[in-house]
């Protein structure tokens, strides 16, 4: 994607954070001087404060008293991130519902710290300038066009999101976009689209538990892929599993995946498509959690590297700017005919009040400014988070450091029953989400996803504090 | 249901009405007049004319100057009813979904005069007043309550339901009601609460063509019902039906069914609700059209006689209120814990905005009226287009006279084929919905369904005029 938007301090920031990543820049080293950095990249003092600014709020340097700037050392050793999983090849039929409804079904308790929660805090989305936007847009509208909705969806939307993407460098075909309730029902149709019941669909290992809930309710098969917990689906593994036996699609999280965090490289991303477009299997690809990256720039979908519209691109405002609204889409490529018959029969249409809300909004010009508020919130969390973990919890524990997204996903030593660990927590009022939910034969069992989108929550320290405590016990 | 709220002239209207339709008063005979009514009933002159009024507007009686009110003759003789279909006990598998797309997938033009369109005229709905709900509703709102969203839906627009179902006599139990996406979306999920593929269920015959589609998508056979055009589902067959092999459900519509427009008689229903409990068969009902009757007393859902919890009772704002805002919702019984769990698992929830401008529209208490308004339209639009079909449709043309919704369903002489009829009229601006959409086996091949839902719509005269010209030739 284009880096063509970003301010003389975004860039700034971000070649400074690519070196830290890259380790030319140290944990410890101390950053050139404002003055150097103004003379090197004839800046002014205030566009490097700016950049040193960012880069405090991500964690990724700290300010030292009349000393400077310093790389911080947050990074722990490689042997701290959790360890691959290596799923066995075999297609399980799944049944993971009912578990999910009793594990995460009650957890919406205003009482309940949500370390096991999917969402963001309510407090990070701009819902009064929605709601100013959606009783504008429907006071000026008329009836036939509250009516006269297409099952794709909104046509002023559509244009929105087409415009979006093409400025990140992703061009969408004119008629391959539809709208959603959410990208889970997108993701539910475009499964259901190039599925029939008994098919073998390939997830990572471990994998989004709602994916699994989807294989279940249409009967299909799933087989985990060997993922690294950085950089994704490792690619050979699955070319073997694509030679061992017919596969019908692949439903994968390419950026910032969940629960691991996970972030394919772009030329991952691409050796991707081209595996899968040279088998003739279709990617479903959820993006959901694409505008939520630490860095600078927005990492290119696997849909920036479709050529033959085979990989059905999912995703939605319910991560990043709207929750609650229930508008998601997909860009499903050869398959959005097929997908926008199935949404006609099974809900006919999305509604109109929201996503006329969602076209007003972007338009008044806000939505980038909110979004870099919002990945600075969510970055400045993850680093307390992590701290509070390496501080509190037990020896051994290994804990994924994700470039974005709101997750962290805890490998705790194997004596740990993180489903025991769930129960007691719970009866502390704190949720947790633990790692049977996030594979087909339960495997993940001394594994935690923890949600560290909650900044300015005064009980999440205590609670985090208290989870590595009740670790100790388990 | 209960006529406690109907007012003195309602009350009135509604006894003359069951006159006429009993036969009591005939076609052509003078109603009483005005001071004989007011002396016989006790009531007031304003009464008796707005009672008469109402008639008018219902098509039933008509004013003839100097003279008094007359009942209209436009009851036909009991021959010109279409005749009940005689469907095949064989359960079949179902491919209707492309022909469903092809046919009326891309009738939304605006220079389309829709008679083959499932929805009522947008002027009919009080969207001014809904977003003006929408806007005070969220502006009032608090962040945690948007975000906070269970899938079952929120809880004010749950509780005003159930208190508008229990003021008709239909007690919903307190955890029974799911929001849907539409009712489409809750008829689909009700079919997957109580189905596997390959399962067998039972519609009616003729059938709304989205249940055939829904079973297409789930890969469920259909079995056929005979239907009465008039009174519905045919118990006896049923019952053999029954008998002869197993079945996962039944998937009908009580009240006003699409296409016939047939009522069920509320002993009909309750036979119904009790031949199923007795199989411990699941009935999913389609209640989209129980508000939209004609007479003055709704209609009791299936649902009323329901005593174990096997009715999976399905509505919907779509069609008698707030179209586009896709707010639908199931009363699931036994089943709704199910039924909750698949809605998470596919959609996760309903869009937070629509549902909040329903609930301050209810709580401002102009449903009622709009509803009173909306029926007189879709009556008194009835009784024109019945009028033109029989001056303008071939000898032999067959039609229903649906006691509420807004369709009538045509049988034209047998030599008639009304999918060319479909599109010589599709030539000249005018969509139908060809009878070949509403069976598995494209039995209705001389049959149309005919929307008269548009009054007001200038070009509806002609159209109609103009497609029964091209049926003479067809």
């Amino acid at each position: 994607m284009s880096g063509a938007h970003l301010t003389r301090y975004q860039q700034l920031a971000e070649e400074i954070a690519d070196g830290i990543r890259a380790g030319v820049l140290r944990p410890g080293e101390r950053l050139p001087s404002v003055r150097q950095t103004c003379e090197q990249r004839g800046v002014s003092p205030s566009t490097v404060f700016q950049a040193y600014g960012q880069l405090e709020s991500q964690g990724l340097v700290e300010a030292r008293a009349r000393s400077g700037f310093y790389v911080r050392a947050t990074r722990r050793p490689t042997r701290s991130v959790p360890k691959a999983a290596r799923p066995s090849a075999e297609a399980t039929p799944v049944a993971i519902s009912e578990l999910v409804y009793e594990l995460l079904g009650s957890t919406r308790d205003a009482e309940v710290v949500p370390l096991g929660s999917a969402f963001p805090a309510p407090h990070l989305f701009p819902f009064d300038a929605l709601a100013r936007s959606g009783a504008r847009a429907m006071r000026r509208l008329p009836a036939s066009r509250i009516t006269g909705a297409l099952t794709a969806g909104d046509e002023g939307l559509r244009q929105a999101l087409r415009r979006r993407y093409a400025l990140h460098g992703v061009p969408l075909a004119a008629d391959e976009l539809v709208i959603t309730n959410g990208a889970m029902e997108a993701l539910n149709l475009c499964l259901q689209a190039v599925t029939k019941p008994g098919d073998v669909v390939v997830v990572e290992s471990p994998t989004f538990y709602a994916a699994l809930q989807a294989l279940e309710r249409l009967h299909l098969k799933a087989v985990e892929v060997a993922t690294d917990p950085r950089e994704g689906v490792d690619i050979g593994a699955l070319a073997n599993l694509l030679e061992r036996q017919p596969v019908a699609a692949c439903w994968f999280m390419p950026s910032f995946q969940n629960p691991l965090g996970a972030l394919m490289p772009p030329e991952r991303k691409q050796a991707l498509v081209a595996l899968l477009a040279r088998h003739r299997v279709p990617l479903i690809e959820d993006d959901v959690y694409g505008e939520l990256h630490a860095a600078a720039r927005r990492p290119p979908p696997a849909k920036a590297f479709d050529r033959e519209g085979g990989v059905l691109h999912c995703a939605s405002f319910s991560k990043c700017l709207a929750p609650g609204y229930r508008v998601g889409w997909t860009a499903a490529g050869r398959y959005a005919g097929a997908v926008e018959r199935l949404k006609m029969s099974s809900s006919l249409a999305t509604a109109i009040p929201p996503q006329l809300a969602l076209v007003d909004y972007l338009a008044q010009g806000g939505y980038d400014r909110h979004l870099r508020r919002l990945r600075e919130a969510l970055a400045g969390q993850q680093q307390r988070a992590l701290r509070l973990v390496e501080r509190h919890f037990p020896a051994g524990t290994r804990v994924t450091r994700p470039l974005g997204g709101y997750f962290l996903w805890l490998e705790l030593p194997p004596a740990v029953d993180a489903l025991a660990l769930h129960h007691r927590a719970r009866a502390r009022n704190i949720s947790t989400a633990p790692g049977v939910l996030f594979s087909a034969d339960r495997r993940f069992t001394h594994h935690l996803r923890l949600n560290v989108g909650h900044p300015d929550d005064a009980r999440f320290d205590a609670a985090l504090r208290l989870l590595g405590e009740l670790a100790h016990g388990a």
